[in-house]
């Protein structure tokens, strides 16, 4: 994989230039066999690059993404491409017009944009299995998941052709894939980082996020974007003990004891936090994406059905007569859970836990030895969408596929967060 | 009307003790035949009231309110009395054990509340003629309406027992009575006092306000209640000449000309405004307000709908079926026509309107010479609750009937609404 404080580093001293890093990438990229690319813009990005290394030639230099390829989920959109969402419904989308606000940040910051990557259709979906292009491959094991729905943003990295994407995260689709391709996915605080240009899914939970191959490529990247400072020093961590938190493949508790054993050495104060609320929290989840989503889709929906995946078809679908009623009373029920979660892990830094409780399972597989991965997939990650509260999923240690570990800052920031991460390594 | 300026000055002067001002306000409020009040709380009133004059004999004062007897609509717990909204489904109801979070201000500024006001039934509408306890009587007219739904709020100001009093505004409901009975009624900018513990009609538009005889009333009960400070001066206001916006009573276009044209001659500059968006804006309140309290409702609807009053019912029922989609949508419709609307009327300090289309009409009647009452009454207030502007409800100059003069604050705060207000008359 790519590191991109090395990366950054060569470009900087001129090491390696920016023309020459983006042909390669493109290269890298035309050449991926993971199903995670769905559109190169290699003419752009080779005179995006060449603009680049001019300002090098000059001496001006952006900050710390100055010539870095990237790649971005395709639901955000980027001037003159198309956004397709992975569904056939846009597949005629025009190109559009003006860039997503993300995508604007990345360039500002010195970024080339140079390709569009395989997203879980709208995004509806932890697994990334489910697209219009087919399913995107894990480069653990190309007959696994990458998991979703920024499938295609956590496969380029694992497989070393980038060293930065951007993703979303609606209930996991950051962290998820991070966690079953084993990069790092920062899913920054609720609004944090701009969403619009990115196509919605559910506007109360939608975070937009990055994808690094370690720590401190996502910290630069985050400082480069945000242009945020230094983090706060953690003492006090928290580890959930209800059953809810508990992961089915115990490579993952593992991971997570050995995390926890780490900072434990380290000097960091560890609780045990009960969550009582949190069962009940979680079903509010459903009903606040579904009838987010179908709001969005119901007109496509109801013209043109057939042109959706069958499996997000099926998930759309209940959300049709959903009652108003219902929602207003889930988002009730999250503002008041939310708030007794807060109560309950107060006083700690922040949340060490499991980022899924499976890993990579087979492509096309719904469940594994009785165990639903839908689920498996969004449980660990969904609640701090509803909680808003910053989380990455970093590579575990483990034998064989990747196993994710999941910090969540109570009272950390995105950099505390992590800081804190780094430590665990 | 008792001017709150001047009853506070007597009781810190002892011109007027706490305890003979309390005796008499409730003397007044037991004979009140505008069927406005709902529960007198004598006996805690005047022991309170005693409270309040030791206090004064010690040198002890609370502030502008100290000792002054104010009433709160009876959707506000007050400990020690139910809360009954205006509903034979709460005919049952226990005592509250809890101020709501507004009346424990009011008692803290050393208020000394005396009664529950009638209320419009769940707050669910403008006229003050729907409630398990029958309509409410406007002072200026007993066979005509208060205006609602703090229709109590209002009418034991006009009708001189009460110098403040609280009430509560979804769309028009502190406003409109305050129009209709010509009193002075503030509803405050979204959030800016607290809602909790009044029990609630739809989480986003629920503004928590104020009623007093005059101007000066209004903005010494603010100060006292939120310690807020000096208004901005107001240069430019804004008149809207969209149809939406016109008066279906020739006496409140009148009563807004005067008004406009004493600004005018005091140096304001007048600008007019159009707001294409208005019509569109405005579908999406009942959507919103209804998904909103048919969730609160939702329970005790389906079980008992015959305890509702027959009005609310007929209000309430299609929002059972409501789809969560549409909801969202209307959420998503208002938050991109408020931008529309404040970019429309971008570069004045204030709006300057009628309260409503009518002015106050023969109880039960629910149309006028072909015009739909309830609309009438809420079209020009409902705005604001959408955009959670403040906004206050003054008398105009009329001959007859009252007619309210509605002044919105763009760039103004509530200081600086009531300040522009004060220069109207």
């Amino acid at each position: 994989m790519i590191s991109l404080p090395e990366l950054s580093a060569a470009l900087r001293s001129g090491a390696l230039s920016p023309v020459e890093h983006v042909r390669d990438t493109c290269e890298r990229l035309a050449a991926d066999t993971h199903n995670a690319v769905v559109l190169l813009d290699t003419d752009r990005a080779l005179a995006d690059a060449a603009a680049r290394a001019d300002e090098l030639a000059r001496g001006e230099w952006r900050g710390p993404l100055h010539g870095v390829a990237v790649g971005v989920k395709d639901l955000f959109d980027v001037a003159g491409l198309p956004t397709r969402a992975g569904s056939d419904v846009l597949a005629d989308a025009p190109p559009a017009t003006v860039d997503a606000a993300a995508v604007t940040r990345l360039r500002a910051a010195g970024a080339v944009v140079v390709a569009k990557l395989h997203t879980h259709e709208f995004a509806y979906g932890p697994t990334g299995d489910v697209s219009a292009s087919g399913p995107a491959r894990n480069p653990h094991d190309p007959t696994r998941i990458t998991g979703g729905s920024s499938s295609g943003s956590a496969a380029t990295v694992a497989a070393g052709h980038l060293a930065l994407t951007l993703g979303t995260d609606t209930g996991a689709s950051v962290r998820t894939p991070a966690a079953l391709c084993g990069v790092v996915g920062l899913k920054p605080a609720y609004g944090r980082l701009p969403v619009e240009g990115a196509f919605p899914l559910s506007e109360t939970c939608d975070h937009v996020g990055l994808l690094t191959a370690d720590v401190d490529g996502a910290a630069l990247a985050w400082d480069a974007l945000t242009g945020t400072g230094t983090p706060a020093v953690t003492t006090r961590v928290g580890v959930l003990v209800d059953d809810y938190w508990r992961a089915v493949d115990p490579a993952l508790t593992a991971a997570v004891d050995a995390a926890v054993a780490r900072l434990r050495a380290d000097g960091v104060a560890v609780v045990e936090i009960r969550t009582p609320m949190i069962d009940e929290l979680a079903a509010a989840y459903p009903v606040i994406v579904g009838a987010e989503a179908y709001a969005t889709h119901a007109r496509w929906f109801e013209d043109r059905p057939e042109a959706y995946q069958p499996a997000t078809r099926v998930r759309l679908e209940p959300n049709r007569d959903l009652p108003a009623h219902v929602y207003v009373e889930a988002l009730r029920t999250r503002r008041r859970l939310v708030a007794e979660f807060r109560a309950a892990v107060d006083g700690v830094d922040a949340l060490v836990l499991p980022t899924t409780r499976l890993r990579a399972t087979p492509i096309g597989q719904e469940d594994v030895d009785g165990v639903a991965v839908r689920p498996a997939l969004l449980a660990l990650t969904l609640p701090f969408n509803l909680t808003g509260w910053p989380a990455v999923s970093v590579p575990g240690t483990t034998e064989g596929l990747p196993a994710g570990v999941q910090v969540v800052g109570v009272a950390l920031d995105e950099r505390g967060v992590l800081a804190l991460a780094a430590r665990l390594a």
